[in-house]
């Protein structure tokens, strides 16, 4: 015992010298640290995690089958592991109905006859077996183009969108970042006032969108469109494909609906452009799977804290929804295998935290957000809902008054939150959402990570994830920068998003500082110090 | 007409100032170089062009129905034009059977239902219908893999080579050459000797691969297997895909055979690592569409020469046929545009050459510059065939004996052979081929084309196409430096070598070199330089 007593005290990291006077010297435990490098580096499981997730589970749309798979399998590993607490909770709201597919073609029969790349959006209709139509071009994007093509689409498989030149790839699809690229990411760049109009513009855009949208999905039935296909977000025949149609039951889901890959919309629309007649044949196999709303459900788990603060929770979290084209493998697969091996290791590591360490894996994360905001308005606190279904439409950041955070009963509770979601490029530093307080925290937590490339600590924000939902009532939610390999190239919700993509050693690198910092946050004396809380 | 000829006389741009003594100052037609570049850059036909070529004809596999709508489309063009002498010259040998596909799908059944990205290759036949079968894995790639296999793959579709680790696409995907890469390319390294071994090593493989191929076939269909499959060779989804089975009649096709995505081959070869039953469905609809071998065709037309060497000829030509995944729009849609834009070019502008301009489209390029080879093994001269059929089989470049040139009787009447068929990217020089003497001549016609981006000769030597066929016999055959774009990273023989990927600029470009350059090989006073036969 005397021994291990000794070698803890002679390893004890001391930073914080740059923190203002009343925050305590920051001390990090270099024994357990070097224990869970030991097992993240040596004794990894992240990778079959993450191939059991992606392959064998498959890619886990919001209320899937498989999504409900992948809840069952992560809290067996998590009971296997002797987590406790293991369970799913359900969001408060309804999040719709199910929705998978299991195959999709289109093909052109004439003017000549070949296959085309497609996939469908979630969300919408299959076809019941092969339709065919002729394709036609009619751009709807308001309600004036409904009205120009009404009376035009009968039967027809409708391209409801302009073709998109391909961009040359002129920069390499796949980068790490560099010394100088990690240096830049350390600046801030005083924001700009936001201007009454913008915002303004941005809301009305919003509510555009929302009350468009219906109304298209009605005017393709009603019309006798047979299918509806819009180009790829991506170039080079990679499929890019979100959700259409509604999961709302009650709501229309609108046509057939698909994405397909640039070069293949282009031709037909360049056929079109000629007046040629271009047959196509469309069969999709996919289908709602209940007729009524369901329920989405996060996953969680703990190790419970054992000192004096077992009633705090550290939180690490990543959402295991994802879209259907690929496995999701790299958004956001990797970062639940990467937040259940830093359970596994924490574990394996005998860590005996003074916080609690929670593990969330959220739903929904793909459709706003919908998982972790929901857990965090129940459990932490929200600010009170517009009374008007309009202004509840739209997004936090776009809401006219927030009004004055409510809180609940754990907020005064989280010690912290880590979030893993950039894809499955290994972490380079962490940012601090202008949270200066934790910078000189963070700057030594990474410290015995500097040598596997985890340097900096940046003031920057940065968003469209689940720490957003912590950071929005002013908890300290965090998101790791990572690199961004082809996340944002090619891979982000696209049919690419699959294992090959991803790199183990990567992941391992992860796992380890999340353990690490999940650790640290549930060891240090004070909860990690909280910003002020943007209020209006 | 004298204000025409002072203005001829003060164009006149004299060169050939770095050449040796007896090689006469090379004159270029300033007046008439600005006629192309006008015809060219104002009044283009080169993308209808290109477009009809490969969308409304689509992609050309060496005698498929398409190749010969191509053959007669493209002399339609001609006559159009008021081409002289235009018409199809059969191959003496027959090339095989024409073969094409209309439809072609891939789908897991299980161990979870998902649509695979997998396009047949060419001379393999089709399914009849939707078959299903196990996945199973057999790298088969030598008489040992066949005896290993053997009664194991009744009823099995067969992943017949290993799975391949995506490599980071850490360069860009689409690049121009720059100026230091341009210059780069002057310098030419001394050739290091081919030892017998070497030799009698590339001898072997290429003979095992000709006895090995059949055996496969026969063996897959022996078997009882239901399909073959291999992945791509590019990556990222993207799919590039040749010829498998055979095109000659009386061999054995093998089974229907595919190239798949190298992310989903992979995907079911580690589900068959983890002994996963993974359950096929595949659909192919393709055809042979004669039972007998026929003869392929090159397209010949002419703009008759009406000066003292009119029985000489300059001859510019690029390959049309292509592989079947994509439109074969850079390989080599782009080349037979460029070509027959020329033509155009020269007609538009009244050029009344000297020598006689051809413009020959070649067939089967893609199966060995066969269409290239057999036309001028017949009008101009060719190496005795050996008599052993092991060694004809041989290509010339491996061959133990070449023998002595057999001059056909217009040998000596060729002035030039001009060739585009690297990609749809603009002209950036020409290679030299090791032909000393034509250096000075095409730097002084490069000159014009200096502001457009085309500027160097190297002496390097390039190969693997249809100028070849000339160099190999000792005639002035040479192919033009391109911009790569994307074309060894993506496009080639892929699903994308189509339209999109094509930059217009860079084709009406071309065309101005190339019709530039014809002219002046049919209007200089004497023929291009030769260099020396290399016979053995």
């Amino acid at each position: 015992m005397k021994r291990v007593l000794l070698a803890a005290a002679a390893v004890m990291l001391v930073g914080g010298v740059h923190a203002e006077n009343r925050v305590a010297e920051e001390r990090v435990d270099l024994s357990m640290t070097g224990r869970i490098r030991q097992e993240a580096f040596t004794h990894s499981q992240v990778m079959p995690l993450l191939t059991h997730l992606t392959e064998q589970i498959g890619p886990r749309l919001t209320n899937s089958p498989a999504m409900a798979q992948a809840n069952a399998w992560t809290r067996s590993k998590f009971n296997e592991w002797g987590l406790a607490n293991v369970h799913d909770e359900a969001m408060l709201e309804p999040f719709g109905r199910g929705w998978e597919f299991r195959r999709a073609s289109v093909e052109m029969l004439s003017p000549r006859a070949f296959p085309l790349h497609a996939l469908p959006k979630a969300w919408t209709p299959g076809t019941n077996g092969p339709v065919e139509g002729d394709a036609f071009a009619a751009k709807l994007e308001s309600k004036a183009d409904l009205e120009k093509f009404k009376g035009k689409l009968k039967g027809k498989i409708v391209f409801i969108a302009e073709a998109r030149a391909y961009k040359p790839g002129e920069k390499a699809d796949w980068h790490r970042e560099t010394d100088e690229t990690l240096d830049a990411m350390k600046s801030l760049t005083v924001p700009a006032d936001q201007t009454d109009e913008a915002r303004e513009e941005a809301r009305d855009k919003r509510r555009k969108r929302i009350e468009f949208t219906p109304l298209l999905n009605q005017f393709l039935i009603d019309e006798g469109a047979v299918a509806a296909v819009s180009p790829s977000g991506w170039d080079n025949g990679i499929l890019l494909v979100s959700g259409g149609g509604s999961r709302k039951a009650g709501e229309s889901v609108g046509v057939p609906s698909l994405a397909m890959s640039a070069e293949h919309y282009n031709n037909v629309m360049r056929a079109l452009d000629r007046k040629e007649t271009v047959r196509l044949r469309v069969n999709v196999d996919a289908n709602f799977t209940s007729d009524a709303n369901q329920p989405a459900y996060n996953t969680l788990a703990e190790i419970p804290g054992t000192g004096p603060h077992r009633n705090e929770v550290v939180i690490i979290g990543a959402h295991m929804d994802s879209w259907h084209a690929g496995t999701g493998a790299a958004d956001n697969g990797a970062g639940v295998a990467v937040m259940m091996e830093a359970m596994r290791i924490l574990k394996a590591v005998g860590a005996k935290p003074d916080r609690t360490i929670r593990i969330a894996l959220w739903t929904g994360e793909e459709q706003g957000l919908l998982g972790s905001a929901d857990y965090v308005s129940r459990h932490f606190g929200k600010f009170p809902d517009p009374t008007d279904p309009q202004e509840k439409a739209m997004p936090l950041s776009l809401r006219k008054v927030k009004g004055t955070l409510q809180p609940a009963r754990d907020y005064g509770n989280v010690a912290a939150y880590f979030n893993l979601d950039n894809g499955g490029g290994k972490i380079r530093g962490v940012y601090a959402q202008e949270n200066m307080a934790v910078a000189p925290i963070f700057e030594t937590w990474l410290k015995p990570f500097n040598d596997v490339g985890a340097t900096i600590v940046t003031q920057r924000n940065t968003g469209s994830t689940d720490h957003v939902s912590f950071d929005n009532i002013g908890l300290p939610g965090f998101q790791f920068v990572q690199d961004d390999l082809d996340y944002f190239t090619n891979v982000h919700h696209s049919d690419l998003d699959v294992l090959d993509h991803i790199v183990p050693e990567d992941l391992k690198q992860a796992s380890a500082i999340v353990a690490s910092f999940a650790y640290n946050a549930a060891m240090r004396s004070e909860k990690l110090p909280r910003k002020a809380l943007s209020e209006n």
